[in-house]
């Protein structure tokens, strides 16, 4: 059974291997810290931040859908409210996924750019890459998102490149010097807006999701605007391009898209309803100590340490009833 | 032209947009620093060290390939002495991926397990996860492996779980405590060896490559035992399992592996040649740098440091006459 222990959940598959009177209470895993927690340690997203696109269904019929979670304030809201208005337009209907790269990227939007873009769309500066954050005058939390205050969950573990911690379920890097800023990050399954050369920025119409290792070297040079909550399987298994950059050279490769709406557009009851685990909980605290120190029996020596895109925030179906 | 400029070679297609004058000299890429490197910085794969595994054809009839580059002398050679028995004796073929799981692995091997294994497979044990490592006597050197005095490039940028370098092509990660140890890690298209619980190994039939963000705390808790450096698009790709831990419920949907030989078994004509870029040259040193500072003109602000999955070692095809 050695294909059911490389798995997250495996050791609840196992019998113990002690007799019942010497086994330890059994070692928490990622899964069950998750399961274990509090109704009231979920957050409840908003559908008005989901965007639900649907792409023409595969070779076998399979319906694909992907839902995508939008950034919430303070973070990239000139992109996000320009893709607001983009799907309030219906503006993907017919466009496509033209660019698939294996690592890095599969991206989405008008193929040839040529389709106009609907009324309201701005011109977002590079300033708004980073979002201030300042030291927690209250002295309570390291640091708070000026100039709304929200909490940043500080990660102790080390990142490669910024401190980095956790704000409403996102995680987030940071630069702590005196007048620091805080930036969304690039991890599997982030969305990010296209863009060309510096200074420009991307309206939002041509848009990614990261399917490989997290390429953190984006970080404050592309906006990251979101993150697919699920479905990212229906980009990350697609044929990987062989044009120019990764571009279908055959436009008969492109997968149609059929539609991309914001959730509260969609009928009450087809609305998709998610919860991700607060990042100030109690859960969240032992979830992130438990991935960075695997002790379940399938772990000989734990990590000690979990790099940022590594923690994968747990997120959820709001449960039935 | 958005599409196009999401690229590591971006700044290649790119008009200079400064008049000829005042143009400065291009900043360096990854790519131009790898395109720039001698010839003698580039060391030769032995084709012994290759596997080629050849998968069925797709549904489109396209032809699947995936070559794996095993680890070199002092690591994981118990399970990589397994892993030639079993492609010598041409265990693998009519054998099957049969576990596709989103964002971590595809595995392969015998979905059954109950195929006989060849003779001389050996149990190895858990202490072959790492390899000695001390300071080097010589103290030219930050570190060498012993008994063979390889020499460990040591990574200056810092990383979430350890020390790091690199290793004849390899990204290591070290304890360098005194008696310290190194160990291969798990980045993405890394290969390891499936097992049961602890203390179980693993023998080498079941194996699996990483498709996802580098799932580090495996590391010291799995053999690595090598890395897809060709064709990895044929397992990522690849529809994910619904089943128990992400195996393929219906058997239909396996994926047959029509053989595995080790590349030195094949007509010398056939032989895939393949190149890796010395960790100890000069071009590393710069690509590995550059890999850090992007400064070329997609990037407006360099991260600074990389993480040691994100660097990527330059492997390339032997080029023609």
């Amino acid at each position: 059974m050695t294909r059911m222990l490389l798995s997250a959940l495996a050791c609840a598959l196992v019998a113990a291997p002690l007799a019942a009177q010497e086994k330890p209470a059994e070692a928490p895993t990622p899964a069950s810290v998750v399961a274990a927690a509090k109704s009231a340690e979920w957050t409840a997203i908003d559908p008005a931040d989901l965007l639900v696109m649907t792409l023409a269904p595969s070779a076998k019929g399979e319906e694909r859908q992907v839902i995508v979670q939008l950034l919430p304030p303070p973070f990239s809201q000139g992109w996000v409210g320009n893709i607001r208005a983009l799907a309030r337009a219906h503006w993907w209907d017919g466009t496509s996924v033209y660019r698939v790269v294996d690592n890095w990227v599969a991206q989405w939007g008008d193929a040839d750019e040529t389709k106009p873009l609907p009324e309201g769309i701005r011109e977002v500066p590079e300033s708004e890459y980073v979002t201030p954050v300042q030291r927690d005058p209250a002295g309570v939390r390291d640091y708070v998102l000026t100039p709304k205050r929200a909490e940043i969950v500080i990660n102790r573990f080390i990142d490669s490149y910024a401190v980095t911690g956790f704000v409403a379920g996102w995680p987030m890097a940071l630069d702590d010097k005196g007048g620091g800023t805080a930036w969304p990050v690039h991890c599997y399954g982030h969305v990010g807006v296209a863009r060309d050369l510096s200074p420009a920025t991307g309206s939002g119409a041509e848009l990614y999701a990261v399917i490989g290792h997290a390429p953190r070297q984006l970080d404050r040079n592309i906006a990251v605007v979101g993150r697919v909550i699920e479905g990212i399987e229906h980009l990350a298994t697609l044929q990987r391009g062989k044009g120019e950059a990764g571009v279908y050279d055959d436009p008969a490769l492109r997968v149609p898209i059929l539609s991309v709406r914001l959730a509260d557009e969609l009928p009450e009851g087809e609305r998709p309803r998610f919860q991700y685990l607060a990042s100030e909980s109690e859960s969240f605290a032992r979830y992130l100590h438990v991935r960075a120190n695997r002790s379940d029996p399938f772990y000989r020596v734990p990590a000690g340490a979990v790099d940022l895109c590594n923690v994968q925030v747990p997120i959820r179906r709001e449960p039935q009833g």
